[in-house]
């Protein structure tokens, strides 16, 4: 019996996206170039593409075509990016550096970055309704995933947990308060990246239901990893650079309130969970296996 | 013969548009209270609901229901309130006053009014993509739709027009980039807000064409309007508080390239192309008349 490969299949996977997003991105050229260059730096630059690879993940166990998996699966790349992009303006969190590199306003400006950040988030919606995507996949659908999609990224899930994350910095919080900010902060994106792929690939409903629970677990998961790591000083969290920043803010996380072990148990524990929702898929879900070990491991 | 009273048309149509941009905002309480109030004062600060009720007017000239078109309507607004409130921010052009009441960052803090514009975005999608609206209307009219106003809004309209704005600032620029820039910073979305009523309503093809040469006179006479006022100083431009703050900023405007007599000559000539464009549509095209000869006559 061959051991899945993971490592290769996020390879492979990424360069699918990249070139996607490459593709999707020039169309923007000849608009302005300078907004151009500031949305192409900010897509390509390092990021993992956890999110399109989960929408790819998800979409090929039910036997979903990467046509029209990668239009959805770059929007969810464009929204991330652009949250990015914001976040790191001195607004809100001023950071510098992202991932080791210049932040996108220390190379470009602040206004251009904003521009940029606006910019891609508007691309998103432009991609998932561009009449390439309507004819080859039901109108009401793609108006279904396109709405999950503006929910996600939203007052309801990211904005909205970005807005709880702001006005409780420097509070003492407990652990629900935590969960809260992190579900829909970082958790709703990454469950609608789960789900997104599952429907375009034509899931069932119950094993969307399974695939909603994976996703729950997992991007939960993935908050408490980056809490961690960015206890640790690692640089991990939210893939920055610099040590233990969310802990200097003061900024709600895992392990400052329950500690270093507990959160670990509980990111462990969040693994089986994920594990047990798609145990019946077998063999074909070693990509949402391997993606929930990835995400989890990297902490441990 | 009656003469037909665009005042009371659009105080009706405003007062519509209020009530519904209400509801809608109101469905977002309940996830964050802060980022539900920098909305909510934003979307409530004085605006005349231009956008909006083009619109309506535009729709019902072809018979569109008030329930069909609002959602498209009150998006609109929700995209020109979001790129007012990041507009004003410190990153661009630094206002503490808009239409005479303090900017949204200088009550709510740079922070949450960026959320709070990202979140208006956002929620413009959420809305023309909801159950609802997909109930009533062809799934595959609203993604069309929705892919006019992404575009409008983003890198081939407002957006790339703002960036343009930004990069030329300071600079010597001729008539041909002033109008390059009005016509996506302001124009887009003023199109849009015609064409998107219009297809609604269930314009022909041929129509719809009148109507998007209307919209393209409309936006760019809107523009040059405001330019007008600036330069006179009544605080019209952009509606601002303030005395001429884009000629202060070398921004580039109509009357500091051609001259305020010019800029009028031409203002005068947009208003007569409007009113051609919908002439043969006889009294049900009063409304887009009023909204013309309103736009234009503030500057005159």
């Amino acid at each position: 019996m061959s051991v899945f490969d993971i490592q290769n299949y996020l390879k492979e996977r990424k360069s699918l996206i990249d070139r996607a997003l490459d593709r999707y991105l020039r169309e923007s050229k000849k608009h302005s170039q300078t907004l151009y260059r500031a949305m192409h730096y900010g897509v390509f630059s390092g990021g993992k593409r956890l999110r399109p690879i989960l929408t790819l993940a998800a979409g090929e166990l039910f036997g979903g075509k990467h046509k029209l998996l990668l239009p959805f699966a770059c929007a969810l790349e464009l929204i991330h990016t652009y949250s990015i992009i914001h976040d790191d303006l001195p607004a809100l969190d001023n950071d510098d550096l992202r991932r080791g590199e210049l932040a996108n306003h220390k190379i470009f400006g602040e206004g251009i970055a904003l521009l940029a950040g606006d910019a891609l988030l508007t691309e998103a919606f432009h991609l998932m309704s561009r009449p390439q995507v309507v004819q080859v996949l039901r109108p009401k659908l793609v108006l279904e995933v396109l709405h999950e999609m503006a929910h996600a990224a939203g007052i309801g899930g990211m904005v909205g947990g970005q807005a709880v994350d702001l006005e409780t910095e420097g509070q003492d919080v407990n652990i629900a308060t935590v969960e809260y900010i992190h579900v829909r902060k970082t958790g709703a994106l990454i469950l609608t990246a789960a789900r997104v792929g599952a429907r375009i690939g034509g899931a069932t409903p119950k094993d969307l239901r399974r695939i909603n629970r994976y996703g729950e677990f997992l991007g939960l998961a993935f908050q408490i990893a980056d809490d961690i790591l960015d206890a640790k000083g690692h640089g991990g969290g939210r893939e920055r650079q610099g040590e233990g920043r969310d802990g200097e803010r003061k900024k709600a996380t895992y392990p400052s309130v329950v500690g270093l072990a507990a959160s670990k148990a509980r990111l462990q524990e969040l693994l089986q969970h994920c594990l047990k929702e798609i145990e019946l898929f077998g063999k074909d879900a070693d990509p949402l296996r391997g993606i929930a070990r990835t995400v989890v491991e990297r902490a441990l």
